[in-house]
């Protein structure tokens, strides 16, 4: 099987495929990095640049599909990962009216929009849902280069942007619910309860349990028995978030909050894991950018589209980010607000499943990543200005 | 395509399967250590398992098969990344000459054994060659379990099997050419000349060429930029290899070589790269359980040939290495011989490409599979008993 000229093509070009997909993901980022850009907005380009639209290198397979949902399934784990149930306790009130108003106020005003514009329901559910979850990635980068993550206004942030992202994922399981035909308010309830009853288990109940159990983990006789046991739990709850009808990557989520505790400051453990998703994550990404089709954008109203709803974006989470911290003065509620501005590879993954389920078409799928793509561009200059004068006074 | 439910059954089985692969690996694996035993063999044997011979859970298909491929790839890598070119020249003549003694006493034994028997050609020099390759990894963690890495003759016996990869995958090279049916001797040696051609411009000036490199690799913008050059470099020389008619696990192994210098003590690389073989690599050897067929031991003869060609196997490899260390006294060449008997995943990988070739049948595969797996599970009783006098005098 290993010698690729044993059946001429066939193993070859699978690993071609594979080389072409990770260095040019790889190249993009390096080069996104040195432009001061995150490195992920690099690798989707890469896709875009390898894929049919352009250069038309490499195209999606059973193989490179399979290879990104993998992908996606450990990104959302590291995610889970830095989510300490404790923290979003301790951040409390504020960071929730935060989460919340930065949540309804764009879900709502992206549906209307896009009835308005003449979307189906469960279309405008979709591009409602992929504006709702926050990347706390990218901002917090920025505020960790400025010397910042220790201000009010940063906790608050990151705080908001770990509930944003699991009442997203929440609303997430609902709206594919009901994009699977499934009106029956019954059966949708029953979705929303699973996915809520999981998420409240794993908090209450999973955690907890495995902190309890960690010497023991420690104790077993294999090697790396931490990140063995971390990815048979990532790999057995996407499985069982799948069979429940939620997506696999609220199981892979709830499996990496599920162990937050217990691998805090287990540095070995998140090399590990980090080199795991190192080589798989690219595949994701690259594989939502070989799935664009740029020529959507030739038609004028699709245009129109992409600028509407980026703009309606950024305004709704800046007014409804920044609504929920107007406590705190006028300054710190923009500071807010911006920073839970980009959608990064959240939003990405909203797209990826609405175009998987079949509910929305390569036009919006493009909308919705552009719309991804420019909310993550545009924040961190604007963030930088913003808190300009904490880095001058610190 | 993320929410099974959409697509009923399609990507819910994919990760279903990896699952059940996976976890029964590991499971295996920590069963394996608890009875003192290498986890790679309870690894293997979980293949079996969950097998079509065994239980019937999981079945070969294109993805587990291309994740396998992945996985003995980033195997061989790290194997490579142990393998420091100058210090196979510092352990000298005599490392050399057990390791030539070492490949050709096994490889002649074991191919006029399969003739005698009344095997192929291609068949008997598939066989010779599976019995060339010796795992370092249990010797070497036998040693280190007794304190005794420092010896002359676990130097030796060190030095001596990294020779014996190197040789391995030359020969298999060779051989693998000879089963796609090129018979013209003429094309023979084209492909052991570029292998051989391909190794020395690896060892003598793609290594210190990455060396030099390596401060500018580290200056690289973007993160774990080691990692990414390295994963980079192994894609792309396993590419190039099996584009010129080699295995792609040399490029592979020839990758980590010429790497090997430059990452030395770079404990997040490496803890990176055993992030991801910890991942892939149980794919390998599960899939290569998975391929063997229980019931051709049921054919007296089939047994009757697997007793001796382990027994050929074992007693090959103690005379050859042992000839090889003769000048340093009878127990010392005892040690290197009994050190260099493990097989290992080497041998496997070999059995591996013959079965894929086709050039081997399935009753062949569970010959070499037996022989691999046995030789790795006697070997270590008898090396402690071997060694004992020197852990008591230490």
């Amino acid at each position: 099987m290993f010698l690729a000229s044993a059946s001429p093509g066939s193993h070859l070009n699978v690993l071609l495929t594979l080389l072409i997909m990770w260095v040019a993901a790889k190249l993009m980022a390096e080069l996104f990095e040195r432009l001061r850009q995150p490195a992920v907005v690099g690798e989707i380009l890469a896709g875009v640049l390898i894929g049919a639209s352009v250069l038309g290198w490499v195209a999606p397979t059973e193989i490179t599909s399979t290879l990104a949902e993998i992908g996606v399934i450990f990104l959302l784990f590291t995610v889970g990962l830095e989510t300490r149930p404790l923290d979003i306790f301790r951040v409390g009130r504020k960071a929730g009216l935060v989460a919340v108003l930065g949540v309804i106020v764009p879900m709502v005003c992206g549906y209307l929009l896009m009835r308005a514009w003449g979307a189906t329901n469960v279309e405008s559910l979709f591009i409602g849902t992929a504006m709702v979850a926050t990347s706390v990635g990218i901002t917090a980068r920025v505020l960790g280069q400025m010397g910042l993550l220790d201000l009010d206004t940063s906790r608050i942030i990151l705080g908001a942007a770990i509930i944003d992202d699991i009442l997203g994922l929440l609303i997430l399981a609902v709206v594919s619910s009901v994009a699977e035909g499934r009106v029956d308010y019954l059966e949708i309830a029953l979705t929303a309860g699973l996915a809520i009853g999981f998420t409240l288990f794993i908090a209450f109940v999973g955690a907890p349990a495995v902190t309890k159990m960690a010497p023991r983990i420690d104790n077993l006789r294999m090697e790396n028995s931490f990140f063995v046991f971390g990815l048979a739990l990532c790999l057995g709850l996407s499985v069982a978030a799948a069979y429940i009808g939620v997506a696999a990557i609220i199981g892979a989520f709830l499996a990496g909050m599920a162990l937050a505790e217990a691998t805090e400051g287990q540095k070995t453990m998140h090399k590990q894991m980090n080199g795991v998703t190192e080589f798989l994550v690219p595949f994701f990404l690259v594989s939502i950018g070989m799935q664009l089709k740029l020529d959507v954008f030739r038609d004028p109203s699709v245009l129109a589209l992409t600028v509407l709803v980026t703009l309606v974006a950024v305004i709704t989470k800046l007014v409804g980010g920044g609504a929920g911290a107007l406590s705190l003065g006028w300054r710190q509620a923009g500071q807010v607000g911006m920073g839970m501005v980009p959608r990064g590879e959240v939003g990405v993954v909203v797209a990826q499943i609405g175009l998987g389920l079949a509910v929305i078409n390569d036009a919006l799928f493009g909308v919705v990543l552009f719309m991804a793509v420019a909310t993550t561009l545009i924040a961190p200059p604007f963030l930088k200005m913003l808190y300009a004068r904490d880095a001058m006074t610190d």
